[in-house]
């Protein structure tokens, strides 16, 4: 099964915006290879742009040109990734990822390029053109890239906009992508529920196995079914980034959400900003997170079995940013346990449980959600579960009777009581 | 720690109405300590208007005169409840219902009577009048009985609705009630929060032990931590009755709340509609619920951990009624798991799964929400737990493999997994 | 025709709340007689709880006893009105007040008294009782002392609240009551739609010219025609006092409900707060509104043609305050003019025109919205009318070209244009 | 003062939709010259998409190329408009509608063509390009030609779509025309609100008198004073079409910005959908209405003062729609009134009522909303206007007393009363 536990990988977005190029790229496989896979981290992702050559920070030039081969596909622009030149995509990048025993990831937009419509460019192995797949009012808000595509009516006796999306999912076979996060769809229901549908089956009839992954956020909770037959995982939140509130924020969605957490099917918190961001417009900057603030993510991302892709560059790692992502304890929660729900959320606190799938063991994550120093404490009445033998696993601290824990501003514990 | 499991009994609602009596109440209990004690049954509740002495059936008749002491306190029609002749209000029909190693548990409407405060009688123990802590301008709107009462404001120094509801708390600790359900409030958020507040205090310093229980339904799903701080059980619907399209709507309502259910505090999807009903105005009556739509009510309610409290007259149950009631192996689901939750709900299929908290068992529930027959599978993949022996808790089959039940229209499944 | 005229009088409630005497009437109508009467003013009425005999102030007591007959009909409080004493109701105080030449009016809460349908009492000339008349959910959220009525099911072959309602509006005409200000009903749509029509027809059928007037405000608009069939004024907002901020929010409401009024069916933006008010809880009280915004008020009222009630004590009156009260140009319009509206409504100014039904002439009123003094113009173009010869009616000031008017912070000017 | 009275004239859309020609448009110049001139008809709108080559019928075809020049500024396409040849534009077409004593309009989309901004074509007179001027996230929803524009930022010290806009104009100006239907925007608040401001500032500066009609409806009543600002016209309701449905809903429409007609601003109810329509695709089609409803149509537009627009071919016009087209009483109220509003609109009938601007006269209309014949009176006290000589202005018939009319279904009366 695709995806049978939350994927965990780095994704460009955070560090680079539109501006990754392959470099950087390979040293962060590099790192990941060397310090983060024997922990379970395993994708490297590109994230947007990478067909707009003159890119260079989170912002988008409306109207650039694009790269694109004759029938409209977009191709990374060879300024940027040396190795595609010649034709040849993200095959060798790829290969590369691979090589080191990883798995290779790209960002889409849904639809395709305005430019491919207005030129009228024949659609690869299909009897259309690229104008009579795209609908000229399905756009994105924020990006000027591209048009959404007619997955509803045939032409011809041909569903247009699965001709598209068939001729790129085959080429990011061949090219060996494992993971495709598609953008500017997760939140446009209903109108683009059959575009997702027929993405999904892009990606699964391409002959190669791809998580589909679907953002941005907040994908509408009434759709969850839907989300979790067509996709992979997908956003929960709109972007997060290292702002109390946002972390604050996600309890909400966490809780709502929880529920629809399974196997092939994962509500995401998006990318962890942890360790140096935004490196493409301040190579100095770091997360605005404090290291409390982190464990509070690390923690309920755990429990909630979201995805977990780093979002920090990884060759700037320091120690305790380290400490927090290879915590084998604590990623241990996403491939054994089920069912994780709160206990209760109030105002000040807020407690998680997660009972093991295969064990009679039970994880209990506090919560300190107000700006001071807070112990929280937790019976076993309360959990429905004898306390003989507990362990914080960010600590290392034991119990034997009730779980306490003191809990700077902000601040997260979780215990596996046994 | 009170309602540590959701409670199971009988209350008189869907047969009796408004007009249950003395005798009856006595010949269902005789009938719940004889077969269905040894099951888990064990509240005897005497629902709505026991102090009207004119009422016949589910109706309310307005402005009849309503049976009360001299401090506004209602008490039992003696016309209808015998043994509360003498100011004995239901201490000796408590004290019977005990004596059968049995609950009692009646039915109050929040508020006090409104021809206590406009004749301005005192409350007692206290410097207060019942006209300066009814509101006039809050008022039930299906029931004519009550006004509700201030509990924001002091008067004198007094809380006034904290005067009247502990003066009536303490009487009924007094009688050897064990068991309130208070009517008119779980969905009057906001207005009433500082009332479910205030009756819930009044509980737990009445000095005996009582389960409150919050009704009518939908109570709001963002008022889940108030709930469950304030209430041991709370009604997640409007009455449910024996029609499929309730039923059917109650997946949604579980799926929101089944987060909330825990030791103490009890989302509640209302009375059971089984076997004969309506007795009040028809006795031949008896539940337009089939077997297998009583089957799959039989596995929600235990799945998501709902109060089950049987609305039917016990002394008329026939077999297949007892077999739905008395399977110890579905029951017991309620006192073995946690974390129950949907697996997915389709619009034609439904599956729950919930693990055992102190073992590694995982219950797994199948739902056919069509209106014809459906053959429903689930595989190891699917529950995330490997399936190597399996038993349907309904029919006694068993499964070393795959989960599969042929399902008649509405009915449903429930396999335990080892 | 009843109201072919917007009514013109004088209400006890700005000035004396719940608790108006029979001399406070006395005196004002006998101010009004000498003062007023001959600019048009003609109606006195006795606002809110009559009946009650401890009120002191604007609030109310809630279950004090009321006043009533064993008809359960509501009586003057003969510690109030003296000459109420011996069953004889209002009728020697509205003998006074028209033999000064005047109307008199007044206040009701729809429904009958709460304690009339809990004893049970019978409705006069009809086979039922007020508690079969009653509505026990039917209530008013500000005031305690009424049950709303049936007015749509006939129990034994008769319509409870059209009994009742035709009881009371009997002995209203018996009385010589001329003006009947219904409460807590016009804002009640949907639920009483049907108990305006049936006191609509009751006071149409009672033998006596009464015009109906509903409250409080803000009834809906999209009810505009059932206004207008069922009664002759209604309150376009909630209580209307001298405040700034209502007195702006006036021009929204105006400007919505212009198209409305006509003769017999009047949008009434409520009392004029004007001159002394509050006296029963301080003698010493005063309009908070300055000269130009009284001036607005009077302007605005006027142009939109809304009733005109006035709320200050009579005989209090300074010069000023009746130099706004007996404009008779100003005042002309009301009799001369339809279809006004505003020409336009911007952040800062806003100009209202209507035009002499009889006649070519065109009233051009000025409203500076603003906190600053203001010069405002406007054109014949703008108008679409000559402009030879204009005076404005406040100052006499005249113009033969375009009309312009320095005006104060919240001042008004209006022209009449020939 | 630009249009001072409602503008009147013929419009393409309703016969030819996209595909208008020149030599239709000559036909119906020459027709209206002849036959509506002299009763006040006398615009001629060439209407949407004059650039596009290959349209046919009503229907747009995505991605069509466009014909514009070296600046992005769209030009009639010259095998539609043979006398545009050698870049004239609308100039000569122009030209000879003016020699005819009429005037000339065309219709634009808000924004600059697609292909302009990919192109990254140079703005006239303006350092700026299409690219920078175009928002690649501001599309119409129903028509794929155009980008809208950045009305709010300056870049390089200069508004784009400011610089934009006045190209246009100018040609507009520079070709003679004197009128422009501008589309998408008139529903587009708020964030359409600074490009009608530009729009119109660029239409006042061009160096012509240019009427600016703002389409398609519903416009926002709320944004009445910013219409009554900016533009001549705007469309109330989205596209008009001969349907009862349609008509029977303008009523309501009417009724709500009624209020805000005037000189130079006009609630637009849209084209009249007479005689022969569709005839790009049809030319046997002919309007749905019956004689009843166009009456009733002709009635309402003129007492609310709506623009008057024939879609009909006006070559094929027979006497009965030219009776109603050319009825000189009936074209004064729009001349000769103001202050129009509904008296009264129930179920089954409306009445409207508009008074004589410089005059006592009164018109009165009478419109049965009925499937079925009705008789509809009004007497003088409801209008507030004694009643002794009145005209029904489509029947010649008179009245002394009370205004009646007998009605077929669908139907209206308009009486004049002096």
């Amino acid at each position: 099964m695709l995806a049978q536990f939350p994927p965990m990988g780095w994704n460009s977005w955070d560090c680079y915006g539109a501006a990754v190029d392959e470099a950087t790229v390979r040293k962060n496989a590099d790192y990941m290879a060397a310090h983060l896979k024997q922990f379970g981290w395993e994708y490297i992702v590109v994230d947007i742009q990478w067909y707009q050559p003159t890119a260079t920070s989170h912002d988008y030039v409306p109207f650039a040109p694009l790269c694109m081969d004759e029938y409209g596909r977009l191709q990374p622009a060879e300024n940027r990734f040396p190795s595609a030149a010649g034709g040849k995509g993200f095959q060798p990048l790829a290969d590369y990822v691979h090589s080191l025993g990883l798995k290779f990831g790209i960002h889409i937009m849904r639809g395709l390029p305005r430019m491919a419509a207005h030129r009228q460019l024949p659609i690869l192995d299909s009897p259309l053109r690229c104008d009579q797949a795209a609908k000229g009012n399905s756009i994105c808000m924020w990006n000027p890239d591209m048009y959404g595509l007619n997955c509803e009516t045939e032409v011809n006796g041909v569903l247009p906009g699965k001709a598209y999306y068939d001729s790129i999912f085959r080429m990011y076979a061949q090219w060996g992508v494992d993971f495709v996060k598609c953008d500017d769809i997760a939140r446009e229901y209903p109108q683009c529920e059959k575009e997702i549908e027929t993405i999904s089956e892009a990606a699964r009839n391409c002959g190669r196995d791809i998580v589909l992954s679907l953002s941005p956020g907040p994908a509408p909770l009434e759709k969850a079914e839907h989300l979790k037959r067509y996709a992979n995982m997908w956003r929960i939140t709109d972007d997060f980034w290292d702002d109390w509130r946002a972390l604050h924020a996600m309890f909400d969605r966490a809780e709502k959400w929880c529920i629809h957490a399974g196997p092939g099917h994962w509500p995401d918190a998006d990318m962890l900003p942890i360790g140096a961001l935004r490196q493409c417009t301040n190579p100095d900057d770091w997360t605005h997170f404090t290291i409390p603030e982190l464990t509070t993510m690390m923690t309920l991302w755990s429990m909630m079995r979201s995805p977990l892709m780093i979002g920090g560059e990884l060759t700037k790692m320091d120690e305790e940013s380290l400490r927090l992502l290879c915590n084998a304890d604590v990623l241990a929660i996403q491939k054994t346990t089920a069912c994780a729900h709160p206990l209760y959320r109030m105002e000040s606190t807020c407690v998680w449980v997660a009972p093991e799938v295969n064990g009679s063991g039970l994880y209990v994550a506090l919560f300190n959600l107000t700006d001071d120093p807070l112990v929280i404490s937790v019976t076993a009445d309360e959990i429905q579960h004898p306390i003989s033998a507990a362990r914080e696993l960010w600590s290392g601290e034991t119990a034997e009777d009730i779980l306490i824990s003191g809990l700077p501003p902000h601040g997260a514990a979780v215990w596996k009581v046994e």
